[in-house]
């Protein structure tokens, strides 16, 4: 590892305008942005997949691998990422900081603490919370319906039995209602801290978040709870962007990470925004499946943070196209051409939907170990028909000496890239449901749009409330363009059901719910937290 | 404020021997320690108070400001303060950082966040809860007795209506029990961690904290779960002590801040340590008065840290002697001779019981505006009776200067005393019973000891399992000697009435708690969030 005062160096940053933490990790001081903000922009460009599955695409790795690439062919790169939650590195998936030859360091710190971004958020919702319920304790002037409150509580961990409780029991502890924890990544102080432009937003959005419903079914927000001065005071160092390197000495913006489903998925407007102006190429990815995470960092990051996306990198990998083909797990390691004929159908639609964005696209094959020649070469010329360059990269084995042809290819797409053909899926004004309609049709290719009794109340009542210019955020199972996890590849004339319809007045969104999405993980039968140890040399052990 | 590499240089301490966090924020590095560890130590001065009441008595303020004093005198001087917890800054106190000439900064991070230690404390005590339903969850293999799940969830709040909360509601959410959050410094991870010598002595502690019970009776450890490797991961910089400054410049050690009647409301061992290594003298507080929070540090943190006072000052007001003396609050500004006659008795015992420990004895009088010269010479010259030095203290209005004089009398005070004078009020092998009814009879003055059936239960319980060797962590109104807080100057012939005893066996001391005692506050009904803010210059308004 570099001194961190040295990656900032490479991009033109000095001392003053950092906030160390340690030695290897700072955060970009408050003044940094009027001193860069009359530069031109870099290159933007998006990380995306085809639908993940149950082995592994490494979106991440690519990310950091295609970032440490650009650098090896003399460009300069920076990758902009999220922050990974420290609750889930002691469940299944461990730390979120790459692997192979493709990390960002120090993991340890990243993955864990790191400079307090999330507990700082989780501050912040759980004042608003105990304001909330001490409201109504202290004579409940708002007349907050007690039924109606829908702000719940967070914590940074994976704790299954707060996902529904119940609470003030007891003497004299208030209002007993029924209650649950939020992880801290799904809280909307999350979403609103990625999307706010500066502390002047992010103030804004706060005091738009609706927590309650009045007696008379008036909404009620976080400003007349008098919560968010104080809920800005808690973020107001979390707000700046983090600066850490790739294993190869590469700066790397790790801010912010929204839930996937229910928010956006993508790291801070604010850390791109930084990065674009401070390198000439930003590498950056959003979550899950581009149906998913691309479609949202277009029709809402980009959107709400004036973005162009230069270039969309497509991963797939044989394995993902073989399952996508049919293939059970357990035999994706055989050879199977017919599998990958058929799972290219996934990838295929993937690839055109980039184009319906107006964004250059590439594919990257991340190569496992077990993947031969024949089926690289099958892949790229599926990818050729379809008129799309398929570079393989070498990521996890070779690091950015891996990724220098795709890195090549990726900076050559983006230096022609025109930004005016960059264009969002539907404009502000259409009606919600059209919006949830052409998402449906045009990006999953479904055959159109089913509404429960929940949804459609809700969506009358977000008619009442006179909420339509907001973008959709859509809540769907990532391993299928359906709602439905096992219908694979390219499905056709599905309906998509919208279960439940929510406001996130804050983050400035409506989250379109199609099926049950958990908003608190649970340990599993073997926590990731049994690996997790302090050595004796002080490093922490365990965690990818 | 001067860069903390400055105030680090002051102790002798260098650029590579720091963890920064910002320009005026640093931990120390992991191998300070072993640096210093055979130097001698300084001399260590306790501030503690006469009983506290509404007025505030200003013992921060004078522990700061007669640590600015002996620097202005030439003695090189650190203080070790306790951590500030976010919650209750959010509620009725707002900041704990000192007050007028006489402040630690910068405040606005040390009150809210500042090198995240709550917040690891606060994640290390819910993975371990998390873990815990989790094995419950996942076939409980420990035969845990759901009832009798001693271990509480915890959050930095003032969180009323979580104080008693019923968890597990829902389909396939784990089992449905009632459960409750305590602030996070009353956590047992905070006492351990304050209380532990090294990693390797956490580590011990922490594997010993008894979570639950199985249906056996037997006491369940949370070595037992496994969760204590992956605590100690989360712990790994929260452990190092952190450096900041006085408004003067001198050099304070912030780090710890265990509840004072649960727990025993000192601020960390290592960080006293480090500091006595690194000053000659090192002035540090106790929480509440001396009957509770100087008896805990002596036979608590001095028996376990096997360190010495040197000498205690004790802080009095005028207005808190006229309180004692029976004075209702808003008739404290007037003069009354007789009642600061009457109040001294509290005075009195405290410095009498400071002598029992063997520790030379001082008396501040922290002066406020409204104080006559009449009035203090008053107080001078009962001190004087008593035969003990009573110096006025100017921190607030004066700062170091004006606590020259103090800061004279303690440091020949200090110098003069010898270490083999400290006693402890009480062996480790004294029967737990007896622990208490020393206490009592010595400490407190009282004529002895009830106990109500559950805490005779519990004590035949600790008795079985063999517990006995421990201190004792009385848990006490603060406000008076006895049990009754309205019973206030040095009243005799009174009982205490022990409610019930817990068993901390990571912290490794008996809580004997005489009274209800809230570990979770409340809101309340104007609470301090409400004034505190970002300002335009991007400084925190409102924390004190």
């Amino acid at each position: 590892m570099k001194p961190i005062t040295e990656v900032a160096a490479r991009l033109g940053l000095e001392m003053d305008q950092l906030e160390l933490y340690g030695k290897w990790k700072a955060k970009l001081s408050e003044d940094v942005w009027e001193s860069i903000s009359h530069r031109p922009d870099g290159k933007l460009i998006l990380v995306t997949a085809m639908n993940p599955t149950p082995a592994g695409e490494g979106k991440t790795l690519t990310t950091i691998g295609l970032t440490q690439g650009l650098n090896r062919i003399g460009r300069k790169a920076a990758a902009a990422l999220r922050e990974p939650s420290l609750g889930p590195c002691m469940g299944m998936k461990g730390g979120a900081t790459g692997s192979g030859k493709a990390q960002i360091v120090p993991a340890e710190d990243i993955n864990l603490h790191f400079t307090g971004d999330i507990h700082a958020i989780t501050s912040a919702h759980n004042l608003l919370a105990a304001l909330i319920d001490n409201h109504i304790f202290q004579g409940n002037d708002l007349r907050l319906d007690p039924a109606r409150i829908v702000w719940k509580r967070a914590l940074d961990m994976n704790d299954r039995p707060l996902r529904q409780i119940v609470i003030g029991i007891g003497d004299n502890n208030g209002t007993v209602r029924e209650d649950g924890f939020l992880i801290s990544t799904a809280s909307e102080v999350m979403a609103v801290l990625c999307l706010a432009e500066n502390m002047d937003d992010l103030r804004e959005r706060l005091s738009r978040i609706v927590v309650a419903y009045d007696m008379d079914k008036r909404p009620v927000t976080a400003g007349e709870l008098r919560a968010v001065d104080a809920m800005c005071a808690l973020l107001k160092d979390a707000i700046h962007p983090n600066l850490v390197q790739t294993i190869e000495g590469d700066p790397v913006f790790v801010h912010g990470g929204p839930f996937a489903n229910i928010a956006h998925g993508c790291s801070s407007i604010r850390a791109t925004r930084h990065a674009l102006k401070l390198a000439d190429y930003v590498v950056t990815e959003a979550g899950f499946g581009a149906d998913l995470g691309a479609e949202k960092f277009m029709d809402i990051k980009c959107r709400m943070g004036n973005l162009h996306p230069a270039a969309a990198v497509i991963v797939a990998t044989v394995r993902a196209l073989k399952y996508n083909g049919g293939v059970p797990k357990q035999e994706l390691l055989t050879e199977n051409a017919e599998a990958i004929h058929t799972g290219f159908s996934n990838l295929r639609r993937h690839v055109e939907n980039m184009r319906t964005f107006g964004v250059p696209v590439i594919v990257a094959i991340n190569r496992f170990a077990a993947d031969t020649e024949a089926e690289l070469a099958q892949v790229m010329g599926l990818c050729a028909e379809l008129g799309v360059k398929a570079i393989v990269s070498d990521a996890w084995e070779l690091g950015g000496e891996g990724c220098r042809e795709l890195a090549q290819e990726v900076a050559e797409l983006a230096d022609g890239s025109a930004e005016d053909t960059f264009q969002l899926l539907y404009p502000d004004d259409m009606p919600i449901t059209e919006k949830i309609e052409t998402i449906v049709t045009r990006i999953y290719r479904g055959a159109g749009v089913k509404y429960r009794p929940a949804a459609r109340r809700a969506l009358q009542e977000l008619e009442r409330l006179g909420v339509r210019d907001l973008p959709v955020c859509m809540a769907k199972t990532p391993y299928s363009f359906t709602d439905r996890p096992a219908e694979l590849g390219a499905p056709e004339q599905f309906t998509i059901e919208v279960q439940d319809v929510r406001w996130s007045a804050g983050a400035g969104f409506v989250v379109v719910l199609t099926g049950k999405v958990v908003t608190m993980p649970g340990l599993p039968e073997e926590p990731a937290a049994w690996r997790i140890k302090l050595n004796e040399a002080g490093h922490i052990e365990g965690l990818s």
